[in-house]
C-alpha cells in the first residue's frame, strides 16, 4: 500500500495529462461537427471520434489506477448494511415484492404493494403538477404495443442490443461484458502481478466500448467460462432487448413492447402541433410503462424488465433555445459535474447556479438549463437528500452524434455506493422528427415566423414543360406539380444531384435529367420558414428515483442500536406529499368508547382526501407510532379518554415526535391537511399550539 | 307489418311461457347447487345446467321474434349521426387517435391525445378518491408481463379463446360467430321465407353458445364464405386472445401480457392479508393495463387490444357478507334490470333503492349491493346521463358455476344504440383463491374468529407409528408430522379415500393404506376457523366508460342547425372534475397591454392546480368560447380593457353561457377553484355576483 500511496502524485499527473489530451481531441471533433451540414457523418469526423474514444480510455485507465492507489473512504460494508435494512423494510411492509412469488417469481419483475404503489402515485402526482400543470404542457398516452416498422425506423430493431454468451451445455445466458469484467477482476485479485496486468486494467476501464469481434477475442484470450458450471461459453452475439409479440390473429404483424415512451410522442407530433395552433416552442409529456428484456436484471428497482417512465419532449426552434421562464430557475443551485469537472482536478462536482452555468456556457442553452433547474427542484421537493444528487454532463464520446448536449440526473444509491442515472436531459436536436418524417413519408416540420419578413435569395426550380411532356406524356403533369411544390432544401438537393450526376434524380418516381429542369435565383420576401424543431428531452426513470428516495429517507432514531433488529426504531422520513399514508389514527386502547370518535376522524380525513389508517391492534401507543414511522406516515391523531369527554385530540409529528393538542377533530384534521399540503410548517404549528405532553 | 303487429299478443304469451320455464329450471339448478359441497360439479348438475341453457335459448328466440314484430323506436340513423359527430369531434380535437397513424395505424390500438388523456386521468383520480381513499382500500400495481404457469392456473391459457376461421386462400382471419351471424342475417334479409328460417332465427339468438363442433356444422350447412373474397373458409379453431412473448434471454420462459388485472391481486393475497393484520373483510384495488388480441376490434374504444382496467377485489367472510357502510347507499336509486325484469313483462328495468333490492333478495348480499350503489354514485358524479345507465343481473346460465351473483353496469352507447357492459360486479365466491392455492402450493386461506369460542366435534387422524415405521423406515417421521398437521377438511378427504378405496391416498408422496392410520372424533373448543374468503369483484373498463361519457356529454346548442358543420356550436358538457382544461383564459384581443394580466391569471390558476389554456388566436371571443365549449372546458376568464384599468375580470360558465364580473384575478381564480371542486354551484355564484353583460 505504501508503494501505491507514494505513486499518487505520479498517477495524478498521468490523469491530468490524459484529461488534457481528451479535451484537445474534443475540440477537434467539435470543430468538425460544427462545419458538417449533413445529417450523416463524414469519414474524417468518424475517424476523429474514434480517436476521441481512445483518449477517453486513457482517462478512465488513469482514473482507475489513481482510485486503486487511493481508495475512496465510503465503506462497502456500510452500503451493504443500508441495502439489507432498506430492502428488508421494503419487503416486510410490502412496498415492493418480487412478482408472482408464490409461483417462484420472475427475475426483474417487481410488484408495488400498497405503500409502494401509493408513494409511486404520489410522486407522479407531484411530477405532473410540477412539470405538466405548472408548465402548461400537453400530455398524451400512447400504447405499449408497437408495430415493428416504427421501431425499425427509430433504430431499436437493429441497435437496441447487448452482447450475450451462452453456457455451451446448459444454455444459460450471460451478458458478455459482465462475464468478462468479473473474470478479469477475479484474475487480478488472484494474480496481482499477472503478465497481462496492464491490458486487463485497461480492458476493465473500457469494457462497454468493445464491439462484438473484440469481445470474442478477449473472452477466448482470458479463457472465460460460465461461472455457475465452469463450462465453456459460446461466441458472443447481439441480443435484442425488446420483448417481441405479434398483433392480430394471423401472426403476420410482428410487434414489440415499447422500450421507451418517447416514440409515442414523436409519431403524434403533427397532431400535437395542431393542438397548439402550430406554434413553437411547446412540450408534451407521457407517463407510462416501458419494457426491456434485460439479460441480467439487478436486485431491487435499479434494473428491471417492466418499468415506468415519465418523459417530456420539448419542441423548440433550433435557432432560438431561450426559455421564457428561465428567470424562475436562474438562482437554483445545483451540483454540476460538467465536462470540466470530470476532466480536471479535483474531479468533483461544483456547486453553481443554473444561471451562471448557462451564462458561462457549461450548459448549452436556456431551455436545457431550465429543465435541469426544474428537475433539481422536483427531486428536492419529493425528499431526496441533495448532498447525494448531481448533474453529470455526458462527455463528448458518450453522446450520439446528433445530440448537442446531454446531462444525467445522478442520485447516489446508498446501498450500492454508486451514482445511479435517474433521469437524462438531452438536447437531441432534430434527429427524431427528421427520421420519422423520412421513414413514414409524413411531414413533421413546423413553421417558424421571423420577427419581421426578410428578403432572401432563393434558388427555384423551373420545369421544362416541353421535354417533360414529350418524354413522360400524361405523367408529366404530376411531375411538374411536384417540382413546383419543392421547398428550398429539396431544390438544392435536386440541383446538386443533377450537377454531380452522382445518382439519378427521382421525382414522383421518374428519372429526371438536366434536360428537364433549369434553376434560377429569385429574390423574395419571406415571413418565416419550415424546419424540424429541436427536441429537448428530460426523461425520468420512476422506479430508480423511488428506490433512491427510500434509501435517502431511511434512518434509525438516534441512540438506537441498529444491530438490534427487534427493537430498533426505523424511520422513513418521506415528505407529506409522497407519504403513502398521511395520517395514522390511534385509539389509546381497544375500548369501544373510542369508536364513534375514530369514525369521525377517519371520515373527516378521507373527505379531505387524506389517506389514513386506524391502528387499534392493542399494542402500546409507542409501538404503534414506531410502526407508522417505518411506513413514512408523517402525522398521527390520537384519541384518548379526554377526547371522549371534550372532543379534543392529539396530533403527533413523525420526525420530531413532538405533539400538540387540538380542541376538536375538525381542527386537528385541518392542521394535518395544511401540513401535508405544505401550506404550513410543523415548527409554526408547534409555536402556535404549544408542545403537548400527555 | 300489420300481420306482425296482430301477432303481438301471441308472441308476448310465447315469451311469458318461455320465461316461466326458464325460471323453473333455474330453481332446479339452484337447489342442486345448494346441496353440492364439492368444488366440482356432479353429472346431474351439469345435465340440468345444460337444460337451463336450452330454456334460455327459447327465451331469447321468443324475445327476438317479439322485437322483430314491434321494433324499438330508437332510430339507427340518429345513432349514426351521434357516432359521426362525436367521433369527428374526438379525432379533430385529438381526444383519441388511431395509434401509429403515420405508419398506417394498427387496428384496435388507440392513443389518448392531450384532452383524452386528461379526461382519463381525471376520471381515474375521481375513481381513486371515491373507491380507494374514501373506502380505505389497499392498492397495488402488479406487472403486465405474466409467466405462463400463472395464467395456466387461472384457466386463461386453456379457455380464453374465441372461435376463428381463415380464408383458405388469403389466410385472412375472421371470428366464426361474427361471420356466421352476418351471413345468416343477410340470408334472412334476402330470403325472408327461407326454408330453414326458424332454425336460422334460433341460431342467431344463441350463436355465442355454440361449441367448436356445432359451429363447424352450421358454417358448412349455410355455406359461409369469407366476405372480402368469397373464398371458402377453414374449419374453425379456438384462438387464444392473449399476446404471447417470452421473458429472459434463452426464450425458455413463455409469458403473456395479462388479459385482466385481477390475477395480480390474487397472487399477492398473502402479503395483502398481512398488511391488514389478517382481518377480513378488506379490499384491494388495481388500476392498470390489460391486453387482449381481439380477432375483430371495433371502432372507437369499445373493443380494443390494449386497455385500462380499474378492478377491486373485496375479500369477505363467506358466512357474513354484510357491509359496515351499507347505510350510506341504502337510499341510492338505481335502474335495476334483474332476472325478474328480464324474464317478465314489460321486460324493462325498474327504479328501486339499493336498500330495497337487497332486502327483497334481488341483490344477493349487502356487500354486492354496497358496490352497486357506490358504482352508481360514481358514474353520476363523472357526468353520465343516468337515464342511460342500468344494472343488469346475469341470468343463471350466464354465470360461472362458482359465482353466486353477478351484475353488469350497462351504459347506453348512443352511437351504437346498444347497451355496453362498462363494469362487472361479481360475487366470485372462493374460486380464485382456492385455485391459486392448489396450483401454487401456497396457503391462501384467512382465519375468521367466531364471536365467541364454540365447542365442536371434529374427526382427527391418529398415525399408526408402528406400521408406518416398519414400512417407511426413516421417511415415517415426515409422514407422521404431515398427518398430524392436517386440518379438518384434509382429514375428511383422507378418511373418505381410504374408506371408498377409490384411489390410493398419498401423504408426503407415499401411498398410505387403512393400516397406517385410524380416525376418532374429538370434542374441542375452537375460537375460529381458516377458510378461503369470498371475493366480490367490481371491475371497470375505463375506455368504455370514457367513450360512453363523451357520447352522453355531447350536445348541440339549441336553435342551431346540426347539419351545418361549419357554424354549429357543439358542447361537451363534462363536469369540472373530469374536464381536461378547467378554465380557458381569453384576452379581448392580441393587444400587448393584456400580457401581464394574462400571466397573472395563468400563474394563479396553475398554482391552484387548475389546468388552463390561453387562447389569444385573434378570432372573435365568441368563436374562442365555442372552441373551449367543444373541449368541455367548464369556465373561462376574460381579460379586457376595463381589467387593465382596475384589475377586474369576467368569469363565464359553459352551459348557461352566463357571466359574472370579479373585482380581482385572485377572486376570479377562487370562484373557478370552488366551482371545479364542487364546493359551490354556478347558480349560487350567479346569485351572489349578479349576471354581467359586457
Amino acid at each position: 500500500m505504501t508503494d501505491a500511496v507514494e505513486q499518487l502524485p505520479l498517477l495524478e499527473a498521468a490523469l491530468d495529462a490524459a484529461s488534457l489530451a481528451y479535451k484537445k481531441q474534443s475540440q477537434i471533433v467539435a470543430n468538425l461537427r460544427a462545419g458538417n451540414n449533413n445529417r450523416n457523418r463524414t469519414d474524417q469526423l468518424q475517424k476523429e471520434e474514434t480517436n476521441l474514444r481512445d483518449c477517453k480510455r486513457q482517462v478512465d485507465a488513469a482514473k482507475r489506477a489513481l482510485q486503486a492507489a487511493a481508495p475512496e473512504t465510503n465503506s462497502d460494508t456500510q452500503a451493504k448494511n443500508v441495502a439489507a435494512a432498506v430492502e428488508g423494510l421494503l419487503r416486510r411492509r410490502f412496498f415492493i415484492a418480487p412478482s408472482f412469488e408464490i409461483y417462484g417469481g420472475v427475475k426483474g419483475l417487481y410488484d408495488y404493494g400498497p405503500p409502494g404503489c401509493a408513494v409511486k402515485n404520489n410522486l407522479l402526482a407531484v411530477w405532473r403538477q410540477h412539470f405538466i400543470v405548472e408548465e402548461g404542457m400537453l400530455e398524451l398516452e400512447a400504447t405499449c404495443l408497437t408495430p415493428a416498422p416504427v421501431l425499425k425506423a427509430s433504430g431499436h430493431v437493429d441497435k437496441f442490443n447487448d452482447l450475450m454468451v451462452e453456457d455451451v451445455e446448459t444454455s444459460d445466458a450471460y451478458r458478455a461484458d459482465h462475464l468478462l469484467g468479473e473474470h478479469l477482476e477475479n484474475l487480478l485479485q488472484q494474480h496481482p502481478q499477472h503478465e497481462h496486468k496492464d491490458e486487463m486494467q485497461h480492458l476493465l476501464a473500457t469494457i462497454d466500448e468493445l464491439d462484438q469481434k473484440q469481445m470474442d477475442v478477449y473472452l477466448r484470450k482470458y479463457e472465460v467460462t460460465a461461472p455457475d458450471t465452469g463450462n465453456a461459453v459460446t461466441k458472443c452475439y447481439p441480443f435484442n432487448l425488446m420483448f417481441q409479440t405479434s398483433i392480430g390473429p394471423s401472426a403476420t404483424q410482428p410487434a414489440y413492447l415499447r422500450p421507451e415512451t418517447a416514440q409515442g410522442i414523436f409519431v403524434n407530433f403533427k397532431r400535437l402541433l395542431e393542438s397548439v395552433g402550430g406554434k413553437l416552442p411547446f412540450a408534451c409529456a407521457q407517463i407510462g410503462l416501458s419494457f426491456r428484456n434485460e439479460i441480467a436484471p439487478k436486485g431491487g428497482l435499479l434494473r428491471v424488465r417492466e418499468f415506468q417512465q415519465a418523459e417530456i419532449e420539448h419542441f423548440v426552434n433550433p435557432e432560438d433555445k431561450s426559455h421564457a421562464k428561465f428567470a424562475q430557475v436562474r438562482d437554483v443551485t445545483i451540483n454540476m459535474f460538467g465536462r470540466e469537472q470530470q476532466l480536471h482536478r479535483p474531479y468533483k462536482p461544483v456547486s453553481i447556479t443554473v444561471g451562471e452555468a448557462v451564462e458561462k456556457g457549461f450548459i448549452d442553452n436556456e431551455t436545457l438549463g431550465y429543465f435541469i433547474g426544474r428537475t433539481s427542484m422536483f427531486v428536492e421537493q419529493v425528499g431526496m437528500n441533495m448532498k447525494f444528487v448531481r448533474f453529470r454532463q455526458h462527455l463528448e464520446h458518450e453522446m450520439a452524434h446528433y445530440a448537442s448536449d446531454c446531462w444525467d440526473l445522478e442520485i447516489m444509491s446508498l446501498s450500492n455506493n454508486k451514482w445511479v442515472e435517474c433521469a437524462g436531459l438531452a438536447d437531441r436536436s432534430a434527429y427524431d422528427l427528421g427520421n420519422h418524417s423520412e421513414k413514414s413519408g409524413s411531414e413533421l416540420r413546423a413553421r417558424v415566423n421571423y420577427a419581421e419578413p426578410k428578403r432572401v435569395e432563393e434558388v427555384v426550380c423551373v420545369a421544362n414543360k416541353g421535354t417533360l411532356g414529350r418524354q413522360f406524356k400524361r405523367d408529366a403533369q404530376g411531375i411538374i406539380k411536384q417540382l413546383s411544390a419543392m421547398d428550398e432544401e429539396e431544390v438544392k438537393t435536386l440541383k446538386q444531384q443533377l450537377e454531380t450526376g452522382e445518382c439519378k434524380a427521382q421525382v414522383s418516381g421518374f428519372d429526371i435529367g438536366p434536360e428537364h429542369v433549369s434553376f434560377r435565383k429569385e429574390s423574395k420576401m419571406v415571413s418565416g420558414k419550415s424546419l424540424y424543431p429541436s427536441v429537448i428531452e428530460p426523461s425520468f426513470g420512476v422506479g430508480r428515483i423511488l428506490w433512491c428516495l427510500w434509501e435517502h429517507c431511511y434512518y434509525v432514531r438516534e441512540g438506537e442500536d441498529e444491530a438490534d433488529a427487534q427493537t430498533v426504531r426505523r424511520v422513513l422520513a418521506l415528505p407529506g406529499c409522497v407519504a403513502p399514508v398521511k395520517c395514522c389514527v390511534l385509539p389509546l386502547s381497544k375500548n369501544v368508547v373510542f369508536e364513534s370518535l375514530l369514525a369521525e376522524v377517519r371520515q373527516k380525513l378521507s373527505a379531505a382526501g387524506l389517506v389514513n389508517r386506524v391502528d387499534d391492534s392493542g399494542t402500546s401507543i409507542g409501538k404503534r407510532y414506531a410502526r407508522a414511522d417505518e411506513m413514512g406516515t408523517p402525522l398521527g391523531i390520537t384519541v384518548d379518554f379526554e377526547s371522549v369527554k371534550d372532543g379534543s385530540v392529539t396530533v403527533r409529528e413523525r420526525d420530531s415526535t413532538a405533539q400538540i393538542r387540538c380542541a376538536s377533530v375538525a381542527d386537528a384534521v385541518d392542521v394535518v391537511r395544511r401540513l401535508v399540503a405544505g401550506e404550513t410548517a410543523w415548527s409554526d404549528v408547534l409555536a402556535s399550539y404549544g408542545n403537548f405532553r400527555a
